[in-house]
């Protein structure tokens, strides 16, 4: 299905990338483009990778000028919009308003009031009234997602396979509660829960617990799960990893990282297992619990 | 119930009250004492007050040491044991161990390596078989559990009600997963949620948050909730509060913290309440949902 929406949108023109940070944006603009469409990027400041955004073509943008990206997307001759990469819920005092973002003003701070399900499928109408389609970046781009299986040469061991199941599991119960979308389970004890703070944040707690001995595993011992939440808007905020996260899950003393295959992206495969072979972790694409 | 257990206990021969950190020992043995039965006192090293411990009949005991603590139990004609106050999961290799516990290691080891409930379990039936009964500090004396309602004079808005009513819901999820037993929700988004670290872990964490702007809800919004888990052993692990939950929510920025009532230990519900309107907190006991 991915593969159809794919080949349905080559002909709707060039596809508006909005860049967050981190090589996300790129590998999405790669894929797009191997698929002979063109890409218009829009790179946000202060988050979008500034070394690598003039290898295509690009508008810089400021976060709350709302009206400016519609002016320019429309002029690029842009319908189809995806937003990719990381970007911290920005502090809506720093953020410079345009007058049509001023109008939409006070939706844009109750959705930020609310969890992340609440302001992505807000922020996705938005866009929908001013003629753009919000597509995610698995449906231009389906090769970013998380194939079943391992990358690279590392196996999750029987122990690890039970803390993965016992994982997916509370993911599967906080999941209504829109938090966060990763947990830390080792030899069956659930170590930490994402909510607010993200997943870098919970891997640096699982660090100093470590080392505070409040958790006596040992270390390789211990999983970071993460899940795609069910009814999430998958266009905005589906799970990522990279190598970022492996550097964090061998802080961690993680034996390995497990996530829900066909709904997380994985920027660059290849680097990714290659990362995870150089810390003996295993990265596992696991199918989500019915 | 508890004040026919409590008035049941009395003829039991004097009450043997293993104390960890903090006040809430003493509160147990004052309120013990209130009801005419003698106690003994056997303080942790490292974890119990000795300022306040030469107030009453004790002994010092270092983890590890059960043989010990069994043949002193004995010779002083305690039968029940409270255990009571706070204790971070020690550090094994900093335990010394009597030979009686070199027997029980491989248990305790593995016991150490499960959840809180594990754990407890454990340890209850390891004093079983030596022929204590363990008791709940709320068993003895019933004073010490969070009544309904608040303490002080603040009281939750509406809002804070829908806060503390999803908190509960999300903890009542998650309570089969043997994890923490807080959370903090601000205007319906759930912020964090405890696991390993402890409440005060948490609660700096949210506090970090909203000096990130991470989570941009206003200071005074937010409610930290703390419910019992069910099925749990309350006989070691309700959960509890004191004068240092208040300043630690303080210092998260929220509104007030909401706690099951019946099933959370108040050592002293006057300087709790006290410092509750000091702050301008509401501390609230709410009924746990069916």
């Amino acid at each position: 299905m991915n593969e159809e929406i794919a080949a349905a949108v080559v002909d709707a023109g060039p596809l508006a990338i909005i860049c967050g940070g981190g090589s996300l944006p790129f590998a999405v603009a790669d894929a797009v483009i191997a698929r002979r469409r063109q890409v218009v990027l829009f790179a946000i400041e202060g988050w979008a990778d500034s070394r690598r955004i003039f290898a295509y073509r690009h508008h810089w943008i400021v976060l709350g000028r709302f009206g400016w990206f519609c002016r320019v997307a429309r002029a690029e001759g842009c319908r189809d919009v995806v937003f990719i990469g990381a970007l911290m819920r920005p502090a809506i005092r720093q953020v410079r308003l345009d007058l049509n973002t001023l109008r939409l003003l006070p939706r844009i701070v109750r959705l930020f009031r609310g969890g992340d399900d609440y302001l992505l499928s807000g922020i996705a109408s938005i866009f929908e009234e001013q003629g753009f389609r919000l597509l995610g970046a698995h449906e231009v781009a389906p090769e970013i997602l998380m194939p079943e299986g391992t990358l690279g040469r590392e196996h999750p061991s029987r122990r690890d396979v039970a803390d993965i199941e016992k994982g997916l599991m509370l993911l599967n119960a906080t999941g209504p509660f829109d938090i966060g979308q990763a947990a830390v389970v080792a030899d069956g004890r659930v170590i930490a829960v994402e909510a607010a703070e993200g997943t870098d944040q919970m891997l640096s707690r699982v660090a100093q617990l470590r080392r505070t001995r409040q958790v006596e595993q040992a270390r390789g011992r211990g999983v970071l799960i993460k899940a795609a939440k069910r009814n999430q808007d998958r266009r905005l905020d589906l799970p990522s990893i990279g190598p970022q996260t492996i550097a964090s899950a061998k802080c961690a003393g993680l034996a390995g990282i497990a996530v829900t295959a066909g709904s997380t992206i994985v920027a660059d495969v290849g680097s990714v297992g290659a990362a995870a072979d150089r810390e003996k972790l295993f990265v596992i694409g696991v199918r989500e619990p019915d």
